[in-house]
């Protein structure tokens, strides 16, 4: 085959640097900040890959350099807000030295940080209805491991040892849920201090595991 | 003017009967119905009133007969999930007869029944970029005014009074961050049993509220 080095005509769209002069961002992760911005203002399915391009301040051709497409920067995105979390927790899980409960609340703590720190609300990507499809079957992956993990903590704590198998993995999945729920928190008031609330949503958790039975009978009546 | 009665020209796509056949449901619950799955299943944006009419077995000029439109459809669907909730939090917020702390909780298991309740994930509608338009105004004034009456049911609980003005309100946020984070759970996990699964958030989101200072200090060393 013949090369197509110094053949001018195929190198239209070829980036000269991989940086970006205005943001300092590397090219890729200026298309996956334009993505994150278009995706969650605009819509994934209302967003084409040319407008990503084009608020990256770079042609489409040019795009397909650093990324495959639209769905390779959903991917990256949807990865982005479990995969430190998740190395986190088996970070924590690791370090047998400290109290599980400590480590239960830094995950917690971490992951509320993570969830509402950047400028755009990437969880809301979440239930989009195109990541059921099997591309996206590496951020499930790694979601269900997060969740494992924070089960994995909490069973390590004295109250967590306490409890029955079914009852730990359900309070498991409350504090899973209370720590993704600042997903819809963050909806209403984007503007919120996210230390303090990462803080507060860490205690919140912590009395969730327990101890104690619970608030007591006969509610139902 | 002239009655058009009886002219059948302009009675095209009128309707013969309200009641659908098969479902027994109304002709506009039956276009809920579809509109519920085809925004959740296939996203909002690229389901069009054409596919919402055939999916609900009608015509789309039919349509227009129940419905103003894709975004009436939507903001009857998300008026759904919490419109019931606030009559019963009205309801116990005026019912000063029982202990608060029993009020709440039943207000907790009620909502998340209400979320986790239907063939489809309503709460990821939340989400939607869409949904920020002032055509949804009416959603997030019902949304608030739920949230608030959380917080009103805190604070006339015994543990809840005991707290600051600040804390409470961050207590309150929590809970019901916790109530919609079953949303997330639901998506996935959505076969869960939903009475048991909400009678549990309860005891959480009591659990939430207190008493006592939290799981204690020295978590960030």
């Amino acid at each position: 085959m013949p090369s197509t080095s110094g053949s001018g005509g195929r190198r239209v769209g070829r980036p000269r640097a991989t940086q970006r002069p205005d943001s300092g961002l590397s090219a890729r992760d200026e298309l996956l900040a334009a993505a994150a911005e278009l995706f969650t203002t605009r819509g994934y399915a209302a967003t084409t890959t040319r407008a990503v391009a084009e608020r990256a301040g770079m042609r489409q051709a040019t795009m397909y350099h650093y990324v495959a497409g639209k769905e390779d920067l959903l991917a990256a995105l949807l990865e982005s807000t479990v995969a430190p979390s998740l190395a986190l927790a088996e970070k924590l899980l690791a370090d047998g030295g400290r109290p599980a409960e400590d480590r239960l609340w830094e995950l917690c703590r971490a992951d509320v940080a993570l969830l509402c720190g950047g400028p755009y609300n990437l969880g809301a990507l979440y239930v989009l209805p195109e990541v059921r499809a099997e591309r996206f079957a590496d951020f499930h992956r790694v979601r269900a491991a997060l969740r494992s993990a924070y089960g994995e903590l909490l069973v390590a704590t004295e109250a967590g040892a306490a409890l029955g198998e079914g009852e730990a993995r359900l309070r498991a999945d409350l504090v899973f849920g209370l720590i993704e729920g600042v997903i819809l928190v963050h909806l209403s008031e984007p503007g919120r201090e996210t230390e303090v609330f990462a803080a507060a949503t860490a205690d919140a958790a912590l009395r969730i595991v327990g101890p104690g039975p619970g608030p007591g009978p006969g509610r139902e009546g």
